[in-house]
């Protein structure tokens, strides 16, 4: 990172003048641990869908189903994360860790399914920390999967009606804040059914008040699809390939990710600030600011992925810029 | 634009979940008469070089000189902006329109040298008004080339050391606020020469505190680039092509441009807000939002060029996104 910086200060430019990148590329060299560090070239989004017992207890404005259509959806290349990866040039898979819908006869989909679905929790635990285990293992295998096929650069998306419930818990658990601090409207709660969402989220957390282990709070109050996430930033973090966070379902998993293996979340680029307000209780918790703010609340990753050519200028204008006149 | 906002809210998503890429992609509809407005796939930069006579009364932290050799870096592709334009894969050219460094033998470089630099603007005119017309005209004869080759999105470039003087006096007098509200320290000037620099626009501004007509402004405290983006400017919105439009010295211009043809502003897309003053005072101005706010303060193009991904994504999305399942 002392080299990227030596590096920028000698590039023809005033000092500084690159602002925000010329940060970003110290962090990509520090993840990276290469200076100039290489320019990512090949990035790859893979979206993890999951569904959520907490729906039937109102935590949505859509039905679960939505998942299994927005999950065929994507696997046709019609969602808005996948338009926005091409625009971008990335690749794009979708993984069923835990849709409750029937995906089995659907091409384009990679087939994980944990279990279809959580239990609610405001109920009772999401799942079992086995299945918990599972979960990250999905994550960790996909971004496995990825570095084999030669992505040099890695996002995660989420797709599941009713997540931002389980994010709003694993928020305000980790960050020690009030369930009425980080619940929002998610995809669309209508202002007087927010109550409800509170409440939810607070008989999950009364629940959760004991717990510490990652994977038992994953277990108590999270989903499958971010159980997956957090794998999957934890497996990419430990071998050094740049990862773009996304918004609020992302943030709460890297929290999570972050608790398993300390660190991870010091390894992530931040992509944007989620119009959800728990994303920002998370990023200020890891006391990160977002490379995009566009008012985004959609998921699927589309934020990080927006965010990729960024990473991309910054990186190859640290290694292609012309020096200084001695 | 009414068919473009019809057509998001029946897209597979929440309806605003993509945030400000929503009012985006109703903006280029707006702009191109079309919608879903036509994706952007051939971007196209074109930087304007020119110097400022104001630089040897103190104006800037660098010589003259550098200009000439950031223009011969550009022509060899090798600065910020070459390398911003390589990830997005936009075109890229430079022109002199009023270097004072002779740069006839250096290929790489349009010359359509205007004057070699202009007066300082604290002691008289910039330049005649027939040299900006001139200037002017090579502004918009650029951007003829570019539709001509084919180019559906324009991003115009400065370079010009000492050129933040004369913005901010354009930004001062047609947006009519205080030297000291648009005086900053441009490409690095030190603090404690920030007074000599407001001196030298009050003192230009005093000379043209009787001039409204636009082109008689760019004469009296502007600059051959400036002139030549606005040029840029008025026949690229006049062609219906999307535009986007970087930081304080193109703000500057985008002033001046819409003083000739109102209505020229409202049809560009505000790429970023760079760190200098003057540039958030056009920006609330011109009442309009910057895509990105990256703390930089560049120029060249540099936060226009990183912001045409935002504008492939938001028509793209618009264009190919599933409808909701009726």
């Amino acid at each position: 990172m002392a080299a990227a910086r030596a590096r920028w200060d000698t590039r023809a430019k005033p000092p500084g003048a690159l602002g925000r990148l010329e940060a970003l590329a110290v962090h990509l060299a520090g993840i990276t641990a290469q200076s100039p560090p290489p320019v990512p070239i090949a990035p790859a989004v893979v979206v993890f869908a999951g569904d959520h017992g907490v729906v039937a207890d109102g935590a949505s404005a859509w039905p679960s189903e939505v998942t299994t259509a927005m999950v065929a959806t994507m696997a046709a290349g019609a969602a808005a994360v996948c338009t926005f990866a091409e625009v971008v040039g990335a690749t794009f898979r979708v993984v069923d860790v835990g849709v409750a819908g029937d995906l089995d006869g659907t091409a384009g989909i990679e087939h994980t399914k944990v279990r279809p679905g959580t239990a609610s929790i405001a109920r009772g635990p999401a799942m079992t920390v086995d299945e918990a285990l599972a979960a990250l293992a999905v994550g960790r295998d996909a971004a496995q999967r990825c570095l084999d096929g030669g992505a040099d650069l890695l996002v995660a998306g989420d797709m599941g009606i009713g997540n931002t419930t389980p994010s709003a818990c694993l928020i305000a658990a980790i960050c020690g804040v009030a369930a009425t601090k980080v619940v929002g409207p998610g995809a669309g709660l209508p202002e007087d059914r927010l109550p409800v969402k509170v409440a939810l989220v607070e008989a999950a957390l009364r629940r959760a008040a004991h717990v510490t282990d990652p994977v038992e709070l994953l277990a108590e109050v999270g989903g499958l699809e971010l159980a997956a996430i957090a794998g999957f930033y934890e497996h990419a973090t430990a071998s050094a390939v740049p990862v773009v966070v996304d918004g609020v379902i992302a943030l709460a998993s890297l929290l999570v990710a972050d608790r398993l293996r300390p660190g991870t979340a010091a390894r992530c680029i931040a992509g944007h600030r989620s119009a959800e307000p728990g994303a920002s209780v998370a990023l200020a918790h890891l006391e990160t600011a977002p490379l995009l703010d566009l008012d985004l609340r959609l998921g699927e990753g589309t934020g990080a992925v927006l965010a990729i050519p960024l990473v991309q200028a910054a990186a190859r204008a640290l290694r292609d810029m012309a020096g200084l006149p001695v």
